[in-house]
């Protein structure tokens, strides 16, 4: 165990799940890391077994670079905000989970990244990752946008960006469409070039591995393509309108986060990059405020009761 | 039995397997109809079980039409003309069936629909259902062009379609997109409105629910929708470059099958438009002569083998 205050005060298991990935930290009461780690996929969409072995995976890991042990997983208060449960059902999913923390407080990961990037204060955040959404929270009202799921929605995300990549290069390879970097990009990543190989390695690909590719699209662009740039234009152009939709609630700051953020950012519009600051702390330490504000709210509610 | 020529001669099976459904015949000889059946999806990126649950319970159905049982099924020489087996881990796959036919040649559903379509001369075809793709066959040249698979691939096809469809519903009711007509008939066609409920159905939708939808989109158009309209126009534009393609190998005729064929053929070009006549005999027909020109021609080859 590396912290005093860790042995005695209580423990906070802060948990980021998203589409592709998922990042723990374990805290202590005063917000010391005590360790962290990473798992797979913790979207219940992907499926429940999933979703907890991933956010299992993660906390063990988190645990033994925290110096503790698994029987220490019973102490800890936890926060988790994942991906797919703004839909009502997966909610309740995650809610009937058998949980081995001694607290678990679930809200959506677009929840956790706001409390995370402004530290609790007003402000709105858009994940550009594996999906795409936004959300602001303001004066007490909440804003969602987007984040429906792939390949209806999700535009300007990664497995968006990575569909797109593979439709152009095969209308390449078909010549109904026009010559793209891309295609050499994209042969060179997976190693084959016939177009039935391609097209075996993305049949079936859930939004995970269209992401991965996302990368060749701004890689094709910054060497001066014009099928990747006329792409990444028309994603930018749906992370601005969702941006110019959360505007609507007039928030402060504006906080762009996921893997893909660094890379749409330079295309949105001066009004929008103006509003733009660096999240402040990540979505896993959103996922512990997250925590600890439920459990005080609870302690008060039964302290209320008590005293009736 | 319906027919004499069915008690003696040889019958054939014509097999057309598609992404949403199969059709089959039953033939004798002279190309007499002595039963037809319907089934399930018959791709094999479905599942074989899938793929091969439809066709028998397509084959009995036709079976039982022509006045004959299931045991049967053994006497019958089999064509098959299946979507994704032109991809060969599928060809391959399908070809390991151990079917309970006399015979059974395999081949893609695009290869049986233009033998159907001219009756075995050259010519091209155009298949806009579930998917869409295109195939020349001119002087022994054959070009295959599209038929990937969706979402990367597919476009202007019933999964396409039905997938702009809801996209453009989601921008509409997070009111970062244009308002559409097609949202009212969206939500009277499913009996739900809120955004959830209605992403909560095309989660996990298979290409064939998709395809379901594709008919509001027309339907919105034809009563002035904008958005519609657009999508309508970008969904041709893709059947058109396929078309265009086609014409490198300078086909005589053009026939555009499957569900959406009728409703995309007003928007094609006039040159386009000028190539079109109608299929002359059905993709299961055409799995029929495919069956009986590769058991003549087996028949040849094993007459050759012993003459030696």
């Amino acid at each position: 165990m590396s912290s005093e205050a860790g042995q005695h005060g209580p423990l906070y298991l802060g948990i980021d799940g998203g589409g592709s990935k998922c990042r723990v930290v374990i805290v202590d009461a005063a917000d010391q890391l005590l360790g962290e780690g990473l798992g797979g996929p913790a979207n219940p969409l992907r499926g429940m077994k999933v979703a907890t072995d991933s956010i299992l995976t993660a906390t063990q890991q988190a645990l033994l670079a925290a110096g503790m042990t698994f029987n220490d997983m019973s102490r800890l208060v936890a926060g988790a905000g994942l991906a797919g449960v703004n839909m009502p059902q997966y909610f309740q999913l995650v809610s009937e989970w058998q949980h081995p923390f001694a607290e678990f407080h679930l809200t959506s990961d677009l929840h956790t990244a706001c409390i995370g990037a402004h530290k609790g204060e007003d402000g709105a955040v858009i994940i550009i990752g594996t999906g795409s959404c936004g959300l602001a929270d303001v004066k007490g009202q909440c804003l969602d946008i987007g984040g429906h799921g792939f390949p209806y929605g999700d535009n300007g995300s990664g497995a968006w960006f990575g569909n797109q990549l593979v439709h152009h290069v095969l209308l390449h390879k078909d010549q109904i469409g026009a010559a793209t970097l891309m295609t050499e990009l994209l042969t060179e990543a997976l190693g084959v070039s016939a177009t039935l190989e391609i097209v075996g390695h993305f049949m079936h690909a859930t939004p995970t591995v269209f992401a991965r590719y996302a990368p060749l699209v701004f890689a094709a662009a910054e060497q001066g393509d014009l099928v990747a740039a006329e792409i990444i234009q028309a994603g930018a152009r749906h992370i601005e309108n969702i941006a110019l939709r959360l505007c609507s609630l007039d928030p402060q700051r504006l906080a762009l986060i996921g893997g893909l953020a660094y890379k749409v950012q330079p295309y949105l519009s001066a009004q929008v990059q103006a509003l733009i600051t660096p999240a402040q702390a990540s979505p896993e330490f959103g996922a512990v405020w997250f925590a600890r504000a439920r459990q005080a709210q609870r302690q008060s509610e039964l302290l209320s009761v008590s005293n009736q």
